[in-house]
């Protein structure tokens, strides 16, 4: 029997369960997947068609490419992950392949070369020779997604992209071997985990060969020099020497994502030790309460540790996307709850936050701090990739909408695994899941969640195999008090971050209740993260939270607000609440004013009022607005900073009085 | 008598002296000119030959450009602005000016075209037609540096491109006047202030009336649209209608200078009183505290107000020049001291932090923070503009070595100034100048002073006239308290920031002396600018210190230092010291914790040691480092940020424990 899934490692600590045997019944994921289904898949074939991109693959086939090309020259793989969304579509139960992908991928077929390669960007009369751009020009990156398809159809009952990619991946064997001249590699990683995958599917040893060739050749500094440097392309130190993720951020990902899977399956221990070590530096030192990941708008990359400013954050859609691939994989191959966790936040504070509650506009990078009120973007037309007041319906840079949209129509397959020992829940979800253990015998649940707004996760056992089964549960890292688990013989237990376990003969109707504590509750930065001293924001549960100007008083923007640090925030009725008060007036005093001392005069207290925070990813949804994740507090270190208000004005006489 | 300055009003409220009357006789200035004449221009030309971008000129005049040509599209401004300085060299009591320049500007006389155009990028057989993209290919840009050039050689003894920038303008005016098709404007300001420039020199009305064209036809969103949108250019509201500088630093500095030079020949109030506003809140809001401009890496260009990150700042050294044009012309305008204020501030921490002290490599961003050591430039090849942890020879965009030599070449001019009632001195440099009086009276005065690292500026008057003359020195903004003003009667007397004057009938050997106070001072700031929220910085006089590693104890980076707020800063032998300690190592927790509220324990007081802060101008001179201008105080906002320490390792045990 095929399983469906996106990843599916032959060996590995957890092993992943197939989309055709998970159903997400409903809550915050099972409406995500509607929507997806029923909005985003038709919404970006729609956009692609009218931005000619797919008329590219007709062009190519026609021979009139060199002159009616449209697009980037990455605009192919829009086209192969939204083939590969609509063939989890067509995996998971219930859901909604769109009518035309079939054509589509027809188009696509036809414009292959009798020598399998494929791509409209290179090669054809009039155009640049093949592989003359492997800094820039995204041909094997490209190549990448259209196997990534062709396995997803390969996966989800075939098509004829299954045999398009081997043909594609075989073209890329023949001319990318150990004998290839120049570089040898691709600017943009992302062949390297489709070559793995297809290995995995096809039993092909030849392509998981390619794909280790291709992890040995980065890091030499081969690819010819870019302004941004060697690391943007990840080329300047070699994967295993390499001690955080670095340059683009997708990139950095994609390339980890490709080390994880060839480490697995050549039993590589020093290469995953390697990707584990950078994973964990990047975690703590380059990553952004979100899970959001890149904070230099420049060249889309990471910045260096601890430069994590949230209002230049650029937190690219297509970085959480590849945040949550590598945290699957890393999650299978060592069955460690911590990536779950970072996949977990990276999903409802990213990725979720990315498309428009309507499922037609997205986020391309995800700021945790806008300043001023955005215009709105205009509907019919493709929008800069950098701004980020509003969502907006395309890019000319659109790699988003369909990443978002193939991880969404796959995310049965990240909530749960098996192993000898039974099955692991790892993300929250109502759902029904039919888990086949390895010795054969199959245990089927259902899971009952107002997650992750309601913090109860009710596991109950639907049909049960014979002898003992475990069955774990991630108890999340916020989770750091008062989580409780109740087996069913009705006894809770407090449990603490990380697996809590039950094992026992289940019979059907048996429940397994995990309690979490939903509290809203404050976290603090770091202060080795100067952008956000001094500051502190709110969690609750998975979400973070953040203040949007909408919700506070007539004509004030989130930029006035100060917390009280010393008021635990409140749960009113299911809106959070903190303490809060709001400065001045802005000024025209020069802002670097002499230091007044600690016993300087303050500023009158205010008038405090409860300023609503809300769910981070669910922010300009209401029109434009400011919005602020991490809230200055009221009360500032007397030793760096003034209180502003708009009755203090002394410091502006110097310069007031001189104008 | 020809008035050699590089801003020459027919009218405002105070008139530049000649560059011919100004010797800077030494000090820090002195030591800047002489290097500027004797390392930098050489350097500039050499660099320019070695990257073709001279063989340009030669191959437009011998019909091989569109084959040969070198460089970015601008290519041919560089070697305007290098004829710019080497005039000012030559109007420059003292000047070198360099012995190819005659040579250079040959080279670029050859290549005008018979009907005045002049530009290698554009126009020829085989290139792109002239004017085709206005937006990018800055050839009226290139234009108005010619023009300056041009001008600069008709204020320092003639030259060929007196009639070049003649004919070029014609030819400008003949193509953009007012029927001109299309935008009619280019994408990058400067033709504005040259063409104001021309017409103060020649007198044609022409050149002014084309100049108020290209302020008028801007802001209303004619060019092409840029992925940074049309506030880019400046085209997104007009001009008198702006509220802020935005968009690209460069751009929005040279056309807030045009507008000031067409509002002060045209008595244009209220276009004079739109640039004084936007000054201010852009001084009040987008300003760091070195007086850089410009905080977005991407574009170039100024962030939203407070978005000041000191580890993202971009500051470009080109934005800085054009802060001191744009101040002076409005010094000139309304005779306010602030914008000499300014200028002060930007030419000691931005356009003297640019060159190494050989002149023969430089900043082209001015980071307030470097958080990695930097590798070493290669000596040998141009560098990436966004790399500022060394200074680089030369740039792939190259505007800023040649920007600063112009300056400093002209530096002379921008130190005092007269009106009816006498002489004003805005900057202060060991100096002889003489200042012709408008009535025809003369003063001849020496300056003395150990300024910038001394306070006590000397001024005596060698030549004085019959009368009472009033002779005024600005009290930088500063100097809050403890200026000290002592006139030859003998008594001194307090004197506030402003202008503190002194009127009398002079006679030779009269010495006014102003004693500045130059203890080392915390500033704080504003608590708005989130990106510094709970640092300190410390100043003395004009200058801007910082930390730097190479100061610490060996093995410590910058970012470790924790200042002592309450022990103001020290001057030790004229080294400043602050009472700091060194947090303790990097850990890899997630480092955003739950908030341990007020009564958390601290980390143990550390001892405390004097860490040594120098010049932000001078940093980097030393090898790789790290700096920093913001120091995160040691006692933080007990609401917002936790200790780090060596002993201190309780938040690392949550994830620690689950790898």
């Amino acid at each position: 029997m095929t399983v469906s899934a996106p990843v599916l490692p032959t060996t590995g600590r957890l092993r992943p369960l197939s989309l055709a045997d998970v159903r997400i019944t409903g809550g915050f994921w099972g409406r995500g997947q509607d929507v997806n289904a029923r909005a985003t898949l038709g919404h970006c074939l729609r956009w692609m068609g009218r931005e000619g991109w797919l008329d590219n693959f007709r062009a190519a086939a026609g021979g009139r490419i060199a002159r009616d090309r449209r697009g980037r020259e990455f605009a192919d793989s829009e086209a192969y992950k939204l083939l590969e969304a609509a063939a989890w579509e067509r995996a998971r139960p219930g859901g909604v392949p769109p009518a035309d992908a079939a054509g589509v991928a027809a188009l696509v077929a036809a414009a292959q070369e009798p020598d399998g390669y494929l791509g409209t960007a290179f090669g054809r009369a009039g155009q640049a020779p093949r592989y003359s751009d492997l800094e820039w020009g995204h041909e094997l990156y490209c190549a990448g997604h259209l196997i990534q398809a062709g396995v997803a159809q390969a996966r989800s009952g075939g098509g004829p992209l299954v045999g398009v990619a081997r043909r594609l991946a075989d073209h890329v064997c023949d001319t990318f071997g150990a004998d290839a001249p120049g570089p040898g590699l691709c600017g943009h990683p992302e062949i390297e985990p489709a070559l793995v995958e297809l290995a995995r599917e096809t039993g092909e040893q030849r392509y998981l060969d390619q794909a280790a060739l291709f992890l040995d050749r980065r890091g030499h500094g081969a690819l010819r020099r870019a302004e941004f440097g060697a690391g943007y392309f990840q080329d300047d130190v070699p994967l295993r020497a390499a001690t955080v993720f670095r340059g683009h951020a997708v990139r950095a990902l994609y390339l980890a994502a490709g080390a994880v899977d060839v480490a697995v399956e050549t039993g590589d221990d020093e290469l995953l030790a390697a990707v584990v070590r950078q994973w964990e530096a990047t975690v703590a030192r380059r990553t952004y309460l979100t899970g959001g990941m890149g904070s230099h708008h420049l060249d889309e990359s990471f910045g260096e540790d601890f430069q994590l400013p949230p209002d230049r954050s650029y937190c690219e859609t297509c970085a959480g996307v590849a945040s949550v691939m590598l945290a699957w994989r890393l999650l299978l191959a060592t069955g460690q709850p911590r990536f779950a966790d970072l996949a977990e936040r990276t999903l409802f504070n990213v990725v979720a936050a990315s498309p428009a509650e309507d499922g037609r506009s997205f986020f391309y990078t995800n700021t945790l701090h806008r300043r001023g009120r955005s215009t709105v973007p205009d509907p019919e037309a493709a929008s800069p990739r950098a701004a980020s007041g509003l969502r907006a319906p395309w890019f000319a840079v659109s790699c988003c909408p369909t990443n978002v949209a193939r991880l969404l129509a796959s995310l049965g397959g990240y909530l749960a695994t098996t192993d000898e020992t039974g099955v692991q829940l790892h993300q929250y979800a109502d759902a029904e899941l039919t888990a086949a253990l390895p010795d054969g015998r199959r245990l089927r649940l259902r899971v009952a969640t107002g997650y992750p707004v309601d913090g109860t996760v009710s596991v109950q056992v639907t049909e049960a195999p014979g002898g003992p089964v475990t069955l774990s549960l991630r108890v999340p890292e916020w989770a750091r008090a008062g989580a409780v688990l109740t087996a069913p013989d009705g006894a809770g237990r407090p449990v603490a971050p990380g697996v809590a376990a039950v094992t026992r003969e289940f019979r059907p109707g048996d429940e397994v209740r995990l309690a979490l504590p939903m509290a809203p509750r404050w976290v603090a930065p770091d202060p080795r993260i100067d952008a956000v001293r001094g500051t502190l924001a709110v969690e609750r549960g998975p979400l973070v939270l953040c203040a949007e100007s909408v919700d506070l008083p007539p004509g004030h923007e989130v930029d006035a607000l100060r917390v009280d640090p010393r008021v635990p925030p409140a749960d009113e009725n299911g809106r959070v609440v903190v303490r809060a008060e709001l400065a001045g007036a802005a000024d025209l005093a020069w802002p670097y004013p002499p230091h007044q001392g600690p016993d300087a005069p303050r500023a009158p207290a205010e008038d405090g009022f409860r300023a609503v925070l809300v769910p981070y990813h669910s922010w300009a949804n209401r029109g434009p607005s400011t919005m602020r994740v991490w809230l200055p507090a009221r009360d500032p270190d007397r030793g760096g900073t003034r209180c502003v208000s708009g009755t203090e004005e002394g410091t502006a006489e110097g310069d007031a009085a001189r104008s």
